[in-house]
């Protein structure tokens, strides 16, 4: 299960990075280097797990003791160190390790997004002749190109979910309420092989214009527009993330059109999504297309990249420099609301090749809008 | 919506405390204080929600402007602001709105638990004169006490989320997987009115022995243990915690004998739950009895207040000598594993009244090892 390929690109950018160690601590880096995906790392933000990862040497992975049984089972890192929880900090084993590594007094390359302030309190009074420095920028970086191994596992959780979507609206009927529709959307997706869901978003009528819309006891009616922005954790902790629209029973001509325009434009952005591409180019394209038809675009980005974190770098959006490599999978997610009234939103996940975009998330054709029940 | 008792429990605390402003920013506080329910507080780290409340004034709330439609919906507090993210910093609104409250040279009441390293260092580059305190054990003791509006949301979360366990226990016969079972179990969940799942441990045979195992393709045996240990964010953020044990098929007499021990455990120390009880007093009865039949005790923990938060204070631990008060809502959960071979798991949610312990969350009778199929 250790993908050799992927460990071999982070030691290679840490052998060529001006870190002495680098420590990984959000769910995603630890997942990323242990190759373990501990659960409670998301719902019990207080227990931490850590990797350790020295330019000379080898890493050190410290979790929790309630974890231990699966780390061990899950992560080829051999030295795994176990603390207490509530009776040891997990800082103080950290910081041993950073000692033991030689890096006490060097730079340590640590998430100060990810670590809280209470613990980088701790850590800076147990080093305090370390030199600390931000190390998100350098694994986003490291994580941005998939391997073979993760690009496969990225494709079958984005088609384990496109079918999830397709199980789920078909039986969307005038009737069902958001809930029952949900409901089945939620066991799919396991059945589908996710080994969780990470989060859902489905709306139907005016709730489709709420970003987050949970499904709740709206009774669909006829004509509605019902939209879903739905994504599981799949085995090594990677990520789906998926958007599609329907309507429900009869669609009018005007909503028919308004999913053909926004279908064209998701189109047209893909095939922009080749290698040497900046990201900043998609989203500014996207703008101007939008406010050419009066419409405001106010979101601050329309796609990100997805790995073993959600939201990953490099987005699409204004500003953003990194261009498109070979092996980068990326969601594009253009939207357009009718304010007060619905949004359409479409959202796949694309390979980057040296031949051009790749879809990995289609299982069925979403170019017309689709009518369950109709 | 707005639970008046509760925002007055708060305010009368602040008034008392030594705190100019006290600032939210977990999900947990900040769902308790605003009452919007924003889902990305948990799968998008970076985008903060804040309340900050000065001990004399209208609280504040600031919220990504993506999420302002769902804030704006749900939440009570009329002062809302919204940021651009990745374009707007978090931290410059607070810090604004801290000035504007006048506590900007005052005593400020923060979640260094929750408050990343990165954007503690620029909310004191903002505020240089602000004196920042740890605030955790604050919203701790204000959330651990619960009003009427909040049991009856944690029973309704707790009833249902047992009626799910039953109905996918049903339907736990030999030949079917882990995962099958586990899709119902997900499915019911929502379908008894969870707005989402929050976690699901869920196991057969042996992988019982692993803390957080996810259900996967194991094929049910008769004769197998099953144990799951499952839990829902409900309306208003509540969460549901239960753990219930059954066997498949037809359960051997040991298993009925220890899961006999179990269960009497169980219950004699939900009988125990009496105001003015010290916590850290049911952890040491409970270790000195698995001691004295031989079993190790290595667990830092046999339960904790449940309410918004997964693991509220206090917890039945050792040292923890907070005492049982009227209207907490603790979760009781001892366990035994038999080493290498299966584990035994009891998890009820008890509401501590003058009257005595009150059980919450039985839709069935647990009392003895079910077997279904058998």
């Amino acid at each position: 299960m250790r993908d050799a390929m992927k460990l071999d690109r982070f030691t290679k950018a840490l052998a060529q990075s001006d870190f002495d160690l680098v420590v990984a601590l959000s769910p995603e880096n630890t997942w990323y280097l242990s190759e373990a995906v501990i659960d409670t790392q998301r719902t019990l933000l207080e227990r931490l797990a850590i990797v350790a990862w020295p330019k000379q040497g080898e890493p050190v992975y410290i979790v929790c003791t309630n974890e231990q049984i699966q780390a061990r089972h899950e992560s080829w890192i051999p030295d795994l160190r176990g603390y207490v929880e509530y009776k040891e900090s997990p800082m103080a084993f950290l910081a041993q390790a950073v000692t033991e590594k030689g890096a006490a007094q060097g730079r340590v390359g640590i998430e100060k997004h990810s670590l809280n302030a209470y613990f980088f309190e701790e850590l800076t009074r147990l080093l305090p002749q370390a030199h600390f420095v931000e190390v998100g920028p350098f694994f986003g970086h490291v994580r941005a190109v998939k391997t073979p191994d993760e690009i496969a596992r990225l494709e079958r959780a984005a088609m384990a979910t496109d079918r999830a979507i397709q199980r789920a609206f078909e039986g969307a009927r005038p009737g069902k309420t958001e809930r029952q529709v949900g409901a089945v959307l939620s066991s799919e997706l396991i059945l589908n092989g996710a080994e969780m869901q990470a989060f859902q978003v489905l709306a139907a009528g005016t709730n489709t214009c709420s970003t987050h819309h949970r499904a709740g006891d709206y009774t669909l009616a006829s004509g509605d527009i019902m939209r879903t922005d739905f994504g599981g954790i799949f085995p090594g902790g990677y990520y789906s993330d998926l958007a599609r629209t329907i309507c429900i029973g009869r669609s009018s001509a005007q909503q028919e059109d308004l999913y053909k325009i926004l279908w064209e434009e998701h189109e047209r952005l893909i095939a922009m999504m080749r290698p040497g591409v900046p990201c900043e180019e998609l989203y500014v394209t996207h703008k101007r297309e939008w406010e050419k038809r009066g419409w405001a675009m106010v979101r601050p980005h329309i796609g990100h990249s997805l790995g073993i974190g959600l939201h990953e770098h490099p987005l699409f959006m204004q500003g953003e420099k990194a261009v498109l490599e070979p092996n980068m999978c990326m969601a594009i997610e253009p939207n357009y609301m009718l304010p007060g009234v619905e949004k359409y939103h479409a959202e796949d996940l694309v390979l980057i090749t040296e031949q051009g975009p790749r879809i990995l998330s289609r299982s069925a054709d979403w170019g017309r809008l689709l009518t369950p029940g109709g």
